[in-house]
């Protein structure tokens, strides 16, 4: 009987261990250092009528990752992005089979030479954005002869809006700030420019929504890499990442940025104390933005990718997925459309559909129809719908 | 000859000095702690062909204050908030003639009763709001039978509006903020109610200026007393008095407000640094909002006062400024019309006109009409013009 270790017992992670747990073919282990967590993952999985076995441990240390994952015939990460880099590095060491969600700041991708060598297949970046986007953006280039443009757009974002900031943080709200800060990579014309984050701002209808605001942040990670400008005659020219917001959060964040508030560089005070900017608004903010128990969040994903078909027609591939929070075992739509994309995944490693060694971006999925279509089915049963339509684009 | 002496070099101190410099028969000396203020004041004077004494002082030490002030005929305070209760309580029991401007927060008029063993004739709160404001609403409830509103506008701006705030201080930028947060009494029905600063938001077009916004600050300050519920048969049943901004500037206040970066308690950072997050939010807003030396403001103020007329009819008293920066002389708006209405009450005070022993709000001036037409006859030489209407108002 096939045995997954689920690295990290935070929301995703407790996620990940319950869905995987519904296959009584699969003996589910979640790993963390934190009592409290893992409680809750072992209840939420007893809710469902599901069994886990839950193990208490510091996963910043390389032994113990090593160890807890021992015997185990594949690895879910779902680490804070502080750590995740390291046990990731055990595990291709140790050859181990992984799916992997935290949205590290280390070159992943760069593991691969070391994977191939041990036999390690790991896939990376496999969450909802990155990852789920990703699979689709290849996917749809993947359809088109030659592609032009990719247009990404994701946001995770509470039901009720509450003034002024309409908005919740679904994952560590600390990365959200530092979204909002951080040089935006895109193409353009062929070549990777830098943009600032919350620039390029345009309104976006979505239906059974509403009007979204979308804005530069720094989201295209691999792809700027696997169909950036050196990747080959097949080069997409242009290709960018947004945000998605309820309209106006933007502009607060600008004047908050743009006043000096996000500063990391601390300024001296009158009585001498020395802060940095960040910090306080950090401590002012940081509560404001936290889902309270059982408040409802959303997740919009937009992937339209256009270029032209076999027939040489102008074609725009669109992807767009509307979650929404799941009543039923009361978990949020971001923690699920992050962690069912890692579980689809984990099972295509299980059964030998993705065996390639290596450390892979989430586009090694979205370039097999295949694996998209297993993918896809994946998220369908699970209630987390994608939209597909292909259209033809007027010319000129 | 007559002697003024002027406490305060500072914006509004030195323009006071070149005022009443201009008149050959009045000798004018400038007392300030600091050397370069004296200095501009110097220069300021010699640049427009008039000779000021300029004094270097402590005026927070009550025996300086009446040293300076031994042999002055009438003296004009524009001293700092923090100091300027003292300095008046000083010159209230030393029997003297003043014409004050500073923003106490401590309440002069209880000083009055000094005043009147002393024979101190005062006039404070006497800039332009409070100052001309009050002037005007009580001009306006004196021409009327019966007072039913009082509605007070004030604003001062930089004619160049940049994002995100679009303002600068023309006064003290903490005594801005502090407008922002402390409690607002407005008269409603008969009776004295709080409201919340930067609420009651409406928009107001101002010609020559645009589209402004009109929003509650804690602005009635003697009217509520000398107007208000408890002022007899003749107590006006509203009164309000509102901040005008460029639009977008109370939201975005309101915003930093309520989201905690005004607050005055200490909050504790992560790494145990205690901070004020007023103290910040000054220290990074302050020098964003100050005016460069020639950078050009204008000032607004609007008092619309209403009732009936002595034949029943219901009847609009208006009054509307619009100043600009005095390009000749390179001062302010907002430091003109904050000295010229003290200027034309020194005069008062220096031959007569106005002689009541006491500390007097300036509605004592607004229910003399002669005192009136005077000081808009003062400021109108000065090139600030107060256009005033009266108008039928439908009835209903």
């Amino acid at each position: 009987m096939p045995s997954a270790v689920v690295l990290g017992a935070g929301m995703v992670g407790r996620v990940m261990a319950a869905d995987l747990a519904a296959d009584t073919e699969i003996t589910v282990t979640v790993v963390d250092a934190d009592e409290s967590s893992l409680a809750r993952a072992e209840a939420g999985a007893i809710a469902l009528g599901r069994a886990v076995r839950t193990v208490r441990a510091d996963l910043s240390d390389r032994a113990t990752v090593l160890r807890m994952t021992a015997s185990a015939d594949v690895v879910l990460g779902a680490l804070s992005s502080r750590i995740a880099f390291r046990a990731l590095e055990a595990l291709v060491e140790a050859g181990r089979k992984v799916a992997d969600i935290a949205f590290m700041t280390e070159d992943a991708l760069a593991l691969s030479s070391r994977a191939a060598e041990s036999g390690a297949v790991c896939v990376v970046d496999i969450g909802v954005a990155p990852g789920l986007s990703h699979v689709l953006a290849a996917h749809g280039i993947a359809r088109l002869a030659t592609c032009h443009d990719v247009d990404m757009q994701v946001g995770g974002l509470p039901v009720v809006r509450r003034w002024p900031y309409e908005y919740k943080a679904g994952f560590a709200p600390s990365d959200v700030l530092e979204e909002y800060v951080r040089p935006v990579r895109v193409v353009e014309d062929g070549r990777i420019v830098t943009k600032r984050a919350l620039s390029g701002r345009e309104l976006v209808d979505v239906p059974g929504v509403g009007t979204l605001e979308a804005f530069l942040t720094d989201g295209l990670r691999s792809l700027a890499v696997t169909h950036g400008p050196d990747s080959g005659p097949n080069a997409v020219r242009s290709m960018r990442e947004k945000t998605l917001r309820y309209p106006g959060h933007a502009e607060l964040m600008s004047v908050l940025r743009d006043s000096g508030f996000f500063g990391e560089e601390p300024v001296v005070l009158p009585d001498g104390t020395r802060v940095r900017p960040l910090d306080l608004t950090s401590r002012l903010l940081f509560p404001q933005w936290e889902y309270r128990d059982g408040e409802e969040d959303l997740t919009v994903l937009r992937v339209m990718v256009s270029g032209t078909n076999a027939l040489g027609e102008a074609t725009l591939e669109q992807f767009e997925m509307t979650d929404r929070f799941d009543r039923t075992t009361a978990s949020t739509s971001m923690s699920r459309t992050t962690a069912f994309p890692a579980t689809a995944v984990a099972r295509m490693l299980l059964d030998g559909a993705f065996s390639k060694p290596g450390v892979h971006p989430p586009e090694v999925i979205g370039k097999d129809p295949l694996l998209v279509a297993r993918m896809l089915d994946h998220l369908d049963v699970r209630g987390v719908e994608v939209r597909h339509s292909t259209r033809a684009l007027p010319v000129g």
